[in-house]
């Protein structure tokens, strides 16, 4: 292995004011030393999540900045340590999306069980400090290390500025609804169709769902979301009596809003008996108001969902190919990625953004 | 068939003062006429239930007073429709639970799926108005009319007295715990230890969960809980630090608690990853705050369970038969139903009571 010849730099919020697009270009700190379970990769995409933006402004609790971050990365492997399992060679095409390393323990109930996400060692790919005291940081930069367990082989077939945005916004549609048995026979609806729901509705009606509903504030994005296979919208601000209308009419909703003022309790009355919402967008502030009676009544669930272990991101990726899924982005060059959440912050992407690192990329 | 030579009288509230101890002895105002498809039955039993006092206190909404309740109805069957296809005969011991109707149309989402509680056009077996513009009325009573499709057969190896509480309270719990994967290998949480939690510790057993932890405020129950079978206690009131000591200890967590201060966030922290929390206890008021990452960390899901359709009615009489399930009862006679509502409220039942009606039970 030839020694290493290139420097981790990226993209670092330094204070609250990052998420203005006030990111600065530097070194990374107190990057992770190479272990030989590692892989480094030479990032030539990164795709624009909320959690960026979150994290920047602190919105999750105080952030340690400088923090550098990206989740949905994608590259190529210039390093490849010793020790490495998986079928990973330098110069494959490689990804990483919003975990970085969880305990892997035999012994954990969570990886154990192929539920890595939910491991309590989790560590997430920035803003989070690995065991030996060294720090996480994302993939607006150029280069990215990660333990092998969470490195996924990109397939053929995806163009490595789609494979991007998948590794974090397209599994965390994908779990839920695959999860929850999205399929034929069932009316799935999602709510919010930006950057995560449009994965969503893509999603939704590849996996064979009978009927899919597109669930967003105005009615402007009507004509994409039929684009994208939805077989309706509704729009919240404009469609009058939307939730009696629509009552009993849903098996499955996946939400991707994260407004603590959303209509969760109008939200629930779209569910058929029996049905589920599952809750993504993870709001800074608590969850609406519930009513017990209209989860007895119908006997329906609430829950959450987070990213997806990499065997279920392996899965995604392939049943993506197969179902020939093509996400709806916008590529900026990563010199611009200042201007790129700006944007994204502003509502911009349609649907979603990737930074695309002209100095590594094929351009 | 002999013409009908018995009156439809019981226990009716008149107003709110019914929930102190004020029911008065009535006929049935607005009873039901006969249909060829009805059973009637001769009372000997019937169980009380939370929502006897929430329904003769208007606390879910106003009732229509006057109002006979009870919905844990055992006894003869005394008359038999010529439309009946369920192999019950004159003299057969039967009982009702809480529903007396539903549409039974194959049309509908709820009925084809054996999901009758849930049907739109169901009727409770109290409080409640027929098709035909007739009221539902209780099993505080000598006699009680219903269809067929919601009589069930008492199997011989279950005492009335103790069938008549498991009509309402026994399925209450043993519906969620059967639907949400009770049985080995997991373990299941029970909060609150009345008359339905008592039920849920001695099913979530038979049903062979490894581990079944009841859960109350006050550490007197103990020593009972864990005579039912429970294999750990855990007293909110008295236990310090309860919710981080037990924190991710459980798969399963069926609550029939209704306060709205309950400590329900602190619940959601015994539940393991990918746990689930059934509310089946309706609280007159909202549920308190919840957080969308408590559900996202753990991707853990809150529903809500009502009652049983009457196939798992049946099959969980069978079970109680099979397991030898023995439920904590006190027996009350109907004369003094009054007061066996005031002890039911001062929380005095061990853990559950039952009215038997002498003037029918074989004594």
């Amino acid at each position: 292995m030839a020694a290493q010849d290139y420097k981790f730099e990226g993209w670092m919020g330094l204070d609250k004011s990052a998420a203005d697009g006030k990111m600065v270009w530097q070194e990374f700190p107190k990057q992770k030393p190479f272990e030989e379970t590692d892989i480094d990769i030479q990032i030539t995409h990164c795709g624009i999540c909320g959690s960026d933006l979150h994290t920047l402004r602190s919105g999750w609790g105080p952030t340690p900045y400088p923090c550098c971050v990206g989740h949905e990365i994608v590259g190529k492997a210039v390093r490849v340590g010793s020790k490495v399992k998986k079928n990973i060679k330098v110069g494959d095409r490689v990804g990483v999306g919003a975990q970085n390393l969880s305990c892997l323990k035999p012994e954990c109930y969570e990886c154990s069980n192929g539920w890595e996400p939910h491991c309590q060692h989790g560590v997430t790919t920035f803003g989070d400090t690995f065991p030996d005291g060294s720090n996480s940081y994302g993939g607006y930069a150029d280069y990215h290390r990660c333990h092998e367990h969470f490195v996924l082989k990109i397939p053929d077939g995806i163009p490595s500025a789609e494979a991007a945005p998948m590794l974090c916004g397209g599994i965390t549609l994908y779990s839920p609804l695959k999860n929850n048995g999205c399929g034929p026979g069932k009316r799935v609806g999602i709510v919010g169709v930006g950057g995560l729901g449009h994965f969503g509705v893509l999603f939704a009606k590849a996996l064979g769902a009978d009927h899919v509903v597109g669930i967003s504030r105005k009615a402007e994005k009507k004509e994409d979301v039929l684009k994208m296979g939805a077989d309706e919208y509704i729009s919240t601000d404009e469609d009058k009596d939307w939730a009696k209308h629509h009552a009993r009419s849903l098996d499955l909703i996946i939400s991707t809003v994260s407004s603590p003022n959303m209509p969760l309790m109008e939200y629930l009355q779209l569910l058929r008996t029996k049905g589920t919402f599952i809750q993504v967008g993870a709001p800074e502030d608590k969850l609406p108001d519930m009513n017990a009676f209209a989860f007895i009544a119908k006997g329906v669930k609430f829950g959450g969902s987070a990213i997806g272990p990499p065997w279920q991101i392996e899965e995604m990726l392939n049943f993506a190919v197969e179902k020939k899924i093509k996400p709806w982005i916008n590529e900026y060059p990563m010199d611009e990625a200042n201007k790129a959440i700006i944007d994204f912050e502003a509502g911009k992407p349609r649907y979603r953004i990737t930074l695309v690192n002209k100095k590594h990329a094929d351009v």
